[in-house]
């Protein structure tokens, strides 16, 4: 009799496994190892992208490609050097870089998959979200929660880009996705300040009556940079004063959130924003589920895995479930992240493991 | 054999209530009707108390009574007139004003009962929570959850007063309340315009990362008029476009809540504030739960029963269980309401009846 | 100045008080001492009342009074020494015995109040909740969650006894109550062994497809003895086994749930059973919140606070918040428990402390 | 300029399609349709496996390959002809044929995986579950929630098949699963009739106070025939005398449930048992998400799409999301169905289409 490796050196076995190739059938004892692997062994890999490429290949799309129906939006997506013939980040997130001429507009549509924006630079662009316009400015969060109508105009003669993340691989990947044309043109093309869902949502710690009823994604589409500069300037000066605020020493933190439920602004993507002072660091983390960061401003190093990466504003980079990651600042750092955190939470498959510390959270 | 009224006129009958006496027994049969109503028939009665005489009164017991250990507060409850030799508001909830005079300091401690601050004029006191000072200006909602410990203390030269909510009654009649001493003075004499809590929590749709666990009640100490004032415009001008965001037709309103969770602030009250325009009407309306309101700002009326009340700032009336209420604004009209509305829907008593309008809600 | 201790021996600060009455107020500081005690102090105290002499009473009543339309029960409540004037077991708890003779019928109504009758003997009364005919044995816990219509028929000529437990003071006194009559007769006279909700629900671990939304209540109408018997009796094998599954040495407990959430079978009342072998005790306990026991079988005692109380099948007695008890077996002995644990628990006020042991769970 | 149709029929573009590579980028606009299409456009097909072909080629496997340290399983899993390359039965499932011969033994591991065995025919193999023995028996689903320990014995010199379902899809595809090594033998080698697990839990809406923590997979490790079958019957009993209970006509179908929470049995697969009555029909559904269906007992047709197929006891198939379905029954017929419904209902992409119904259900 054979071991258990797989290997077909008999006839007999060739004929089986030939027998099971015809009727769509695979064993697992020759696949065990790579399909059930001792700890995550993702195919993507830790990659940066830099702004400045970025940007620039932006530009260019923006002389050659129109913006239209069909192909919808000039969104230029990360592809991860471990998944070939994707345009994903990670096998559950997409992250492009959108670019909008001055006076285009990008056509309404909805779909299934769960998107936002965030800025890094630039204002000028709404994006309406159900008819309600949203001003997009530097260090904004932008919310496009599933089967909401949206499309974006520019109201200047300037160019903006700004990234865009959406959870299209997984949604791809389990088939769990809709999509449907909406208005050529932005279905209400004022351009506030401040939108419809900020005046109603946008209070610390205030729910209108007229909104009791909890929504799988949050109501309040704009997360505005002002906020969260303030709040992490308090967790800092917090830290200084003495008191417990921080997620580590000289490091500050939030999480975007659905104001009707605390938890996160969409069923599955996980937004935050993190501040390192200057000399700060980060443990070495492994993490269950896969992460983009963007660095909003400031200068440091993240080392992915066993390589060290120096990062300036704009920058991209992605780090696969487990591969250890830390970050060092030496300037003050900021840096955006999202991650599918709600869908590993959510599923139960949650780790975090930090060599050197207690291993309380290995479950 | 008798009729099932209860009636003893057999001295067999007789005898046998007689014994159940001695056995401390009951039956049912005698007080089913009483027991169990068609309808919630309260011994709470509406009743509206005046801010000028609750002023008065407080200013005096701020020259007759002292604030100290024992004692603890300088609190002078509503005592309902339909539940003589209680000082309760309602079954469920204790409303007090509270006056502390120029310099004064009420000692710190803690209890299970949950407790807010409403400050409908004045300021200069600090409320300290769990160490944290809060300051207490017109127009804030001050939180002081079950076992935290608190004290206050008055920094100026001049004297306040604000109202207490609490749900003492509830506590008492449950026995579910821990009552512990801490120090006499308060543990932080610092007065910060914004409390740590505040700093920590109060960024719309942001939470901190170091802040990630639920908590029963709201970690934030202040709301902060504001913000409530802000919220309530807000609301207002969007119905002015056209757009929902009123409870009804020139009413807006909010309700405080737990960021951590979206739902009220502390497990057994809710608290909110509404806003009518002038000449803005509510429906008449019928609510399982009873609450409290306090004029904030304005004048109107209110309808409790049959009966209709003239309001002025700073006036406090009480709705029982089931009896009718509706407003009436005769300039813009704010009121602040707490209630016990946590305890109802959590052991899911809910009802709310408008009479002319669609029964729905009858569970 | 006067001590805070509200001694009123000035002519003003008795002055001041009078008008304090006047104006339907009332002082903290005399009687914060009352309201807010260090411990729970309830005014219910520990009973037992023995189920020889409920018994003879309830043969009596049914000799002396009918059951019918008004009255609507032949129930005799348990009357709190300590709560007089009311026939309340504890100040949330109801708990009656209901006695129906040969071939009577307790008329159908609802009301918002939860319910439940648990059988220590007899049988051949069906109770009809929501038109399904629920057969009540001994051993059973038949659930009558709030808003179900039912009523009970004796199919035979034999009288049956049996306990009622309801949430009539709660809802009483927090004025949530609401009540209508039915049908005169049961809407269904059929005597099935089995109820309908049991042929849906009584499935371990299944759940009918027709039932995926979640209900405020158990669907199941009848729990029988003989699950609850063979649950119990496995704990105690198991742990003869060297296996965990009782909750202390000696002692199998079950607690009744709503299979569609695995919580409390109804929002104000949890149920459950308690066996202990010969000979096992159970540790002093102080618990938030009010039960009622009923022995079921078997010789023990109890001990209440100071004082020790031997029972016997059928007597049952009354633990008012946070007064000691511990329990002590002398033959096999099963007990039934009823208590407000949902108020407690979803309201926050949950704590228990056994001397002796670690204090973890006093928060 | 281009039409945004993706042709990259200019020098200038073919230069910027060409620089995207160079730098792990990819438009959106080229690949949008195929990535976000208008409905759930599965790569997975539709396919029926016959259970004798299945069966045979598991026996065949017995006699060539033997089980142990490494390969782990002698399982044979179902390979979507649509999802060439890959073992898997659908994006997200998993699921094979597992064969054990007399006396052999699949060693002890654990894996973050969710795991269930489903019997479709035989018995004799106890699968060892965090060193409780479990018996697997004809129509018994048996479950191995992430992370516990578990191995295989068969305790007869007969051979024994049954079916696995696993989420290694998706634990894959989302690199989220961690997995070690145990015992080379089963840690409890007793042959039991019932399952420690069982002997705890599996009484009708009883729990354990030993228990009262939720988990997030069932604690419940065996679900019974017995069990299962009753409840089907009663629900087709009910129907007939005219009662809610069937979830469309002649069609009884249970849930296999977490009595913790009422909720699915493990955070990713949703286990479920139908029965069709004789003659009766499905109507035709879309669905969101994949499943996999096993014929118990009894003949019947399945339309997949446009295609009808013929089944047989122990036939798979596996219908992909979207894909519309229906079953016919020409006996009684009764089916063992799993999928990946946690997954969906948890991230909210939940959509269920009948057609000529209404479409109350498309979010």
């Amino acid at each position: 009799m054979q071991q258990m490796d797989g290997t077909a050196d008999t006839p007999e076995l060739k004929q089986l496994y030939a027998d099971f190739d015809t009727h769509h059938l695979a064993p697992l004892w020759t696949q065990r190892d790579g399909l059930m692997p001792m700890t995550p062994s993702p195919k993507a890999v830790p990659h940066v992208w830099e702004w400045s490429t970025l940007f620039g290949l932006a530009e260019r799309s923006g002389e050659l490609v129109p913006v239209g129906r069909g192909g919808e939006r000039r969104a230029i997506g990360l592809a991860n050097p471990g998944l070939p013939g994707t345009a994903y980040a990670t096998p559950t997130l997409w992250c492009a870089i959108q670019y909008l001429g001055g006076f285009e507009t990008a056509p309404e549509h909805r779909h299934s998959q769960n998107a936002f924006r965030f800025v890094v630079e630039g204002e000028g662009v709404w994006t309406v979200v159900n008819g309600d316009p949203v001003a997009m400015r530097r260090g904004d969060l932008l919310l496009t929660p599933g089967w909401n109508f949206h499309g974006h105009h520019n109201d200047t003669d300037q160019p903006m880009a700004w990234i865009d993340g959406l959870d299209v691989p997984f949604s791809h990947y389990a088939d769990v996705g809709f999509f449907e044309y909406g208005s050529e043109r932005v279905t209400d093309e004022a351009s506030p300040d401040v939108s419809r869902s900020e005046r109603l949502w946008a209070h610390p710690g205030l729910r209108p009556l007229s909104g009791l009823e909890d929504t799988t994604s949050s109501p309040l589409a704009a997360y505005r940079w002002e906020h969260t500069d303030r709040a992490l300037t308090e967790q800092l000066a917090l830290e200084d004063a003495g008191h417990p605020a921080t997620v580590g020493q000289g490091h500050a933190a939030i999480r975007y959130v659905n104001p009707t439920t605390g938890g996160d602004v969409m069923p599955t993507l996980r937004c935050e924003f993190h501040r390192l002072r200057a000399g700060a660091s980060t443990p070495v983390t492994h993490e269950v589920g896969s992460s983009v960061w963007q660095v909003f401003e400031g200068e440091g190093t993240v080392v992915l895995g066993e390589t060290e990466h120096r990062l300036h504003t704009g920058d991209l980079f992605v780090v696969p479930s487990w591969v250890p990651w830390s970050l060092h600042a030496d300037s003050q750092f900021d840096l955006f992240r999202f991650n599918d955190g709600p869908i590993v939470d959510r599923l139960n498959f949650t780790r975090t493991y930090r060599p050197g510390q207690r291993n309380e959270d290995l479950a």
